[in-house]
């Protein structure tokens, strides 16, 4: 069986857990000497052993690094347009499963909501959390708030998931520099958008020729960057 | 604006429609004289015009066949393992966007279910006829009742999704035969398990090195297919 997983600060030679995380070691039946792995969320990850279980606090002693072979060779963006309900929380998810190192949100001309409330971003960050811990993944991504489509800036290449456009993402997929993904919301991008996008070096890319529902597309974009095998 | 899409049980020179589609056509506020389109969720497409709109049925003259251009070049099926709760209608939503043909539940060793009802059958069928229209596909795939794993008969190639594999989709993806994509349950296919499909000659293929869940490695290696252009 797996080592469980625990998410400390930071690595360091002693890890003191609090009562939350302690009693989750107590529900799992560890006991003294049993081995865990730790990770910080910034991609640091190590075995340790727990070398002092009480009643609300524990403390694991650091072991051998491991390295964060779950990450993509060069950091994943995804761009995704903001949605409403709970589509976001479904998305950040998936995203994290499939390797992204940070989701920006952002705000399009044909929105299904133009704000995001500072306790449902919170969520995001926990979803993404929790995500990472399932997934084996070493990075929890960040979800930065929204920006506007205008002011969006990226390193690297931007592929935006475009209805009708003929280009292939594994086509364009060099991984030499990071790497964006951008979707839009249920009521697609504006030409005027994407030629922007464009315009400033992005590649428009299919999906095929069907309509896909905004939180469908994030997942198949990603889902075509991973069967690459990063 | 696109035309508004009818469902009818076959395409024929009139077509008279139900109280149901009927009452659609008043709430969208339809006259007779206006175009809409009609499929029969096998494939054909065709343009039609409203002749006549009563209160409780309406009158559809069939107009010029349109080709199935939102269809894959080869019927893509999805094999996948039974989910616990409402996983596999998400999955059944996706796999409509992404253009599958037929989606053929199956019964795995590490199962979350063994079997399915009737009535959730039922609601799978519909989810996907609902998703078909919605993402303007004149094919609805067939949802079809499970069988164990070595039971499964393919025609053309099979991708099974696993961890560990080395193959990547797009290297051994031609579109000169069917297509099938498995994946597994919660707990991941055995080793035996993928050992007979790859012994009848199918190619496991990665999604890179994370854990995903059961429900987004479907969408993830259908959206590898779709972001060739298909």
């Amino acid at each position: 069986m797996a080592p469980h997983r625990v998410r400390v600060d930071a690595l360091a030679p002693q890890m003191t857990l609090g009562p939350r995380e302690t009693r989750h070691l107590h529900v799992l039946r560890l006991r003294e000497g049993d081995e865990v792995r730790v990770f910080d969320g910034q991609g640091a990850e190590a075995a340790a052993t727990l070398t002092r279980l009480e009643e609300a606090h524990a403390v694991l002693t650091l072991g051998e690094r491991l390295t964060g072979a779950a990450e993509t060779p060069q950091p994943v963006t995804l761009a995704v347009a903001l949605l409403k309900g709970d589509k976001l929380a479904d998305v950040v998810r998936a995203a994290t499963e499939l390797g992204a190192a940070r989701v920006q949100l952002l705000v399009t001309r044909h929105a299904d909501a133009r704000e995001i409330g500072a306790q449902k971003l919170l969520r995001l960050r926990r979803v993404a959390e929790e995500a990472s811990k399932q997934s084996r993944r070493a990075v929890t991504p960040e979800v930065l708030a929204p920006v506007p489509l205008g002011e969006l800036t990226w390193q690297g290449k931007l592929f935006v998931a475009q209805p009708g456009a003929s280009a292939r993402l594994t086509d364009h997929l060099t991984w030499d520099a990071p790497v964006t993904v951008l979707t839009g919301p249920e009521g697609g991008l504006s030409d005027v958008e994407v030629a922007a996008l464009t315009t400033r070096g992005a590649v428009a890319v299919t999906l095929g020729p069907r309509i896909l529902r905004a939180e469908t597309a994030p997942v198949a974009l990603l889902g075509a960057l991973v069967a690459t095998g990063v």
